[in-house]
């Protein structure tokens, strides 16, 4: 929808006609915020709608719901879509593929029970909040970012929750293990029950629906969500010939063309350059699908954008604990062949004597040789995570530990300490080369 | 004390002699602090001590309290210092001039009558303090970065608590007008009780002790705190010829020398390089002199370090209203004869439809000709004012709006929309251009 936005805004109806194909009945909606809508934070699901179909009909964007692509013929300029009304055949000179990205089905027995969701659309979220009220009991599958809001949403809704990741805490493929640990440890005195190192076995079930799960041990549950992970939908793409790149997701150039003439991709489902690697990622964020997608309706339009990259900067909470991350982990850096050193520092959020001060955590991986900034992980109380983004600004700038702490950062006592911890933090890497 | 410490680090005992003259009994303390020992969240005085004067005994940095420097030969290596012991001559090889800045004294009739004060040190928040137990009535004079925060103390103390100001708001000497005008809005809805746009005429007194402010009106007061700004302590070093720069603060080159061999300078009396302006400046914040003295000590040790320069970022907050600003405002700008744009955007410290959602304003100047980021200025809720720092990083490399609003910063609904104000807020300016 970015996209369409920005090709309408550049060229007028009488000009470029915009048809949109939507699988679901919603567009334009965060996902990021269903959780809250499971916690009952967010009251109903229309507050998670950006714009209704009808603002995007009033801007002569035909945005057709329950409109599935099956097949895209690139050479003829024509795509078939299967809708409640029956399969045709539509016409097009410029196509966007934005297909996102999709829960990784469970390979487990009794995983097709009731009582056993995805959380991706908002139907998902809808049908969880109805199991929600008759359960109980409610496992999360999977420690990553919905795994974590998932859990903290069922437990503030007071179910009893169980979250069961086969890693060795939260978020242990986002974060390196030291912090991994930090954050479990903080979530877990926040409340987070937690079944650690266990993949789940299998699904117990009763009459068809879910009774509880077997990880290690049995653990009852009325309801359980599953978050292992999605993966960039690119089945129509690869039929029709849209090369992928080494990730699995589309091949794209910064201005988000595909290596098809008049096809661009856009969002999870196509790959981005990442910054400090300097190769392809697929990450599935809504920050980089909004920008991307921003960029190639620019372009299509007749604009000229680019896409600048990414450094995988997420951010999360459970309950008071913020956890987020940019750039490189010490052992992503590893896996990429480049020689880092990281430091650690232990800290507060606020001036160390302020009443409301809270422990900070904060990680910066450097670059051995250089001192450049490669990446930063925090884990602290309510204050800790958003500077995540300063880090990241200093990374986007290729600064290194030492130039990053002789910024001039805001401070007074209810903010930080007088050298911002994020500033300690980038010249105690930049020390260790 | 930074510099001490940093010139200690790098040579032992043996090597060098280091002694510090202190004139007041405290070094090394928070004076940001000090209107949250006024509130009563700070709850003694002690919590604001940094270092105690035996921390620095210990690593023989030889710091002595109640001693002022008198008098400087340059020529010769000498200081004069008087103590309560008298007065003496010490030779030295390597001078480092950090006497910091002082209180604008108020020229104004009942200034010097019991029940007014100064906030500069720990002692003045003592009196001041004290003052606080039979007073029921306050002043603050100034709306400055101390007199919000005293103002805060005050009324959270159960003060019946005005602020007067010469300007049309809180912090118009930080602000461009209209961020003025809002940062008031939200710190009188906040409960700040403010008398704009009057200065102060004189100060009634009975017995010698403050009765009332008049300021148009009379408002009675039982304590006063003045607080018009502060000027940098440069006496002792006029009379030694040590040169001041433009901005009547010493002048230094980047590693804070000053024009006189073997004597440095660093803190609120030393001149700072603007890296938007180019152009010397003096301002009075912690950030900056810490900084200043770090790289000092140093270069006195036998290191080379260099200080980069300035934003002017600052941070503060009335109750829940958090104010911050870096770089240049628009009438800044103005005054150094940069052809600036600005916008200002409205949006919210988290998602829309996060509950805990508060206003937030962001407002960025970028250079009309190139979209440069020139600076930046918020007022908003909780959450709001760090936001500052990324404005910080992209002004510090120079970014164009353009560029800084794809950068990758994190998004999850507690923290932020999917795009993060501050990107939205710099492309909004840049497209003024």
């Amino acid at each position: 929808m970015s996209a369409a936005s920005q090709a309408r805004r550049r060229r007028g109806a009488d000009d470029l006609e915009i048809v949109v194909f939507e699988q679901s009945g919603w567009v334009s909606y965060s996902a990021c915020g269903e959780p809250y809508y499971l916690s009952g934070l967010v009251p109903d699901l229309d507050r998670l709608v950006a714009r209704r179909p009808e603002e995007f009909w009033a801007r002569q964007i035909d945005a057709r719901l329950h409109h599935r692509v099956e097949e895209i013929d690139a050479a003829a300029g024509k795509v078939t879509v299967r809708s409640p009304d029956g399969t045709e055949t539509y016409g097009y000179d410029q196509l966007v593929y934005a297909t996102g990205a999709s829960p990784v089905p469970p390979a487990i027995e009794g995983a097709d029970a009731a009582g056993v969701f995805p959380l991706e659309t908002l139907d998902d979220a809808a049908a969880i909040k109805e199991a929600m009220r008759t359960a109980k009991r409610a496992v999360v599958v999977g420690g990553g970012y919905l795994g974590v809001e998932v859990a903290e949403a069922f437990a503030d809704s007071g179910l009893e929750t169980v979250m069961v990741t086969s890693g060795s805490g939260v978020l242990n493929r986002s974060l390196d293990d030291d912090m991994v640990d930090l954050a479990t440890r903080e979530a877990v005195a926040a409340g987070l029950s937690l079944v650690a190192g266990h993949r789940v076995e299998k699904l117990v079930t009763e009459s068809g629906h879910v009774k509880g799960v077997v990880a290690g041990e049995l653990i009852p549950a009325d309801v359980v969500v599953v978050g292992l992970g999605t993966s960039p939908v690119v089945d129509v793409a690869v039929t029709a010939g849209i090369p992928l790149g080494p990730t699995g997701a589309i091949a794209v150039d910064a201005r988000q063309r595909t290596e098809i003439e008049g096809v661009w991709a856009a969002g999870d489902c196509a790959e981005a350059h990442h910054r400090v690697t300097g190769r392809p990622a697929n990450v599935h964020l809504g920050t980089v699908a909004n920008k991307q997608g921003r960029v190639a309706g620019i372009n299509l339009g007749g604009g000229d954008a680019t896409f600048p990259g990414i450094l995988g900067t997420a951010i999360t909470k459970y309950r008071g604990v913020e956890i987020a991350r940019t750039g490189l982990t010490e052992a992503e850096a590893a896996a990429h062949e480049i020689d880092a050193v990281a430091a650690t520092t232990s800290s507060t959020t606020t001036a160390g004597y302020w009443p409301e001060a809270e422990p900070m955590w904060i990680k910066v991986v450097v670059d051995r040789a250089t001192a450049r900034l490669l990446g930063a992980q925090i884990v602290g109380g309510k204050g800790a995570g958003k500077r995540i983004d300063v880090l990241a600004a200093g990374i986007w700038n290729e600064m290194d530990g030492h130039r990053f702490s002789m910024m001039d950062l805001s401070y007074a006592p209810p903010f930080s300490g007088t050298w911002d911890p994020v500033l300690i933090a980038a010249r105690k890497a930049a020390e260790q080369t």
